[in-house]
């Protein structure tokens, strides 16, 4: 397979986006990722998208957009991991691009949560549980990772508020993100009184979901070298992984060993290690998914991950940044995008774009992006070439 | 890209399982496809679906299905275009085979439609129309269709009763495909007699939906030849394009253009024309697709489909043989699987393993897989090597 670059990145605002349809915010996305990519057109799209069959009663979004976007006639398929769609539509564009069957690849990822026409969003959320066993049973996505995040603090000794250094880092770090949902620091007694929403799980360790639309043009790396103006950013690793779909069929519950595989896969394809990168964008959908990240992927022994946040170490000063725009928690969740939002924001911390949170002399970038309860796992690895 | 070649194929009945969950009903089509290809594992799944969030609440079908199927950690995803999820979920298998990235997929198609938990069944498959621009105005996507129809009838001369021929031979053909939903002859005048649905679609114009499941194991094509005791089926020839979503947008709403396109770049992949194509299973939701499919594809002057039909050359012993294992109108129309139950079929014919129905001397077949109203195509022609 030949190389693959990121040539152009667009991205909406993440909110309450009630004046505009989900075409209207998909499209914002794509034409921006094309207007930065210098191109009129693509020779494919591929959609990363979970709910709006379910809440908008819209499905096919790959001829939804390409219609829309006026690539008439070309091809076009929606991919679907629930909150790992986004990257699950990176994936299969750039298999394509770099198989020469296709010579350049438009990703949107593209969510519109906030006013429904057809489900309720919580419902519509909850399929990425398992319906039989899980769901069925009563309990919530979030209160499906209340129990595993408690079942964390009774194995490793840590109490909620050791948490907290993930939501304020993410909150801090939006403050620099005009495209994030929320601009509101948030402080430690904050996060010891906000509300709760499935113990141990208050409203500060989950993610808020949101309207938004995040876009990419992949293209064959040999490409860029002779045209761009900007740093060439090649995807240099990207690999998925999955575990069983229910958390009780887990051998180790706290153990996300699609996270861990993935990430292995990706580092082999880059030919690095996990030292070498310089800015993890993972998926904060909880506090506890970003502990059990960082220790999959190598980043802290096990049971160790908070460690990371209470030693200061992953703000974009630190040793080891993450969520360095917001991440999940605070630039926002619309699940379906929120894997391509990651790698638009790699690549803007690549060009050395991000200002006051732009992480010193970043040269690979490492996104990964969760399905379900840890049941689907994407991880690309990015590397800047000046 | 290498060549890629179906190494395995399985499929359930198509009917009312009311006794086999979702996760059954494509674990039954998939062991039976890896049974038939002799393998006890593959690198990657690739699930066609378009209803489950809907219908059954249930999301993420790749991870569900690999750890229902036991190919845990694998790579896996579901790959959505309406009605024609089936094919894109083949199309993106043999794309990551083919470039090398995976050594083997398992592509599994699967819907389960009659016994919902969720949002009713016609009010899910809407979703394969424009919800803004046709859906919202009140139109059903039968509606959508019985407006082809009649402009089609209006434009070109024909009468209802010319498109019996489509639905006869459908019927004919599926009593002997233990794997079809309906088993019973039809005649002209039961066809003129059927109770109407969408004036000018009657239930004998329509296909029906169903529960159902079909997979097909996918390997490089020089892996084949080394194993196998069967004839060796390759993938000649894969294309996908796309229309306008709303069929109002369409310059001509009586052309398939994507039906055009991408039949068009399928043929000059394999090297062939219309002429050289043995078996067309095409996608006859309803018998107006049947015409317009013929016409899009080369196999009939404009607005001369139906003729076909009337000609008697589209049974298995006519010259242009088309749905040989009872098509969509009486295989039976699972959405999401649809497109792999053709493939299946495709290659039980080049295998000659079709009986009564086989079509004499089949070497090359393909398939046209539809969704929504012609918004996204795809076709694919495979090619027997003995």
């Amino acid at each position: 397979m030949r190389p693959t670059a990121i040539l152009g990145i667009g991205q909406t605002h993440i909110g309450e986006q009630w004046d505009k349809s989900l075409r209207e915010i998909g499209g914002d996305a794509a034409f921006a990722a094309m207007q930065d990519a210098g191109v009129e057109t693509v020779d494919a799209l591929f959609v990363g998208n979970m709910l709006s069959s379910t809440v908008s009663q819209q499905s096919q979004l790959g001829a939804f957009f390409s219609d829309w976007i006026g690539l008439w006639g070309q091809e076009a398929v929606k991919v679907e991991a629930a909150c790992a769609s986004g990257a699950a539509a990176l994936r299969s564009a750039l298999i394509a691009v770099a198989a020469g069957e296709i010579d350049s690849a438009l990703v949107i990822g593209v969510e519109k949560m906030t006013d429904k026409i057809g489900r309720d969003v919580a419902s519509a959320l909850a399929a990425a549980s398992d319906a039989d066993y899980e769901l069925d049973q009563g309990i919530s996505f979030v209160g499906l990772n209340a129990l595993i995040m408690r079942r964390y603090m009774h194995e490793f000794g840590w109490e909620h508020k050791d948490f907290a250094p993930f939501a304020i880092n993410a909150h801090a770090n939006a403050m620099h993100n005009p495209f994030a949902r929320l601009h509101e620091e948030v402080t430690l007694e904050q996060f010891e009184r906000s509300a709760m929403v499935a113990a141990p799980i208050n409203l500060l360790d989950a993610s808020p979901i949101g309207d938004g639309a995040a876009a990419v043009v992949v293209v064959p790396a040999e490409k860029v070298a002779a045209a761009a103006n900007k740093p060439k950013v090649v995807i240099a690793g990207s690999a998925a992984a999955t575990d069983t779909i229910a958390i009780h069929s887990r051998r180790d519950p706290l153990f996300l060993s699609a996270a861990y595989a993935s990430s292995k896969r990706a580092y082999e394809m880059a030919g690095i290690s996990p030292d070498d990168v310089d800015i993890f964008e993972l998926h904060d959908a909880f506090t506890i998914m970003a502990a059990l990240a960082l220790e999959a992927c190598g980043f802290a022994e096990r049971g160790q991950g908070v460690r990371l946040g209470l030693d200061g170490r992953i703000s974009p000063t630190g040793d080891r940044p993450i969520c360095a725009r917001g991440g999940l928690k605070a630039r926002g969740h619309p699940v379906g995008a929120t894997g391509v939002y990651q790698i638009v924001e790699l690549v803007q911390q690549l060009r050395g774009e991000c200002g006051a949170t732009q992480v010193e002399d970043a040269r690979i970038g490492m996104a990964q992006n969760i399905g379900g309860s840890g049941a689907t796992i994407f991880t690309h690895i990015l590397r800047v070439e000046r």
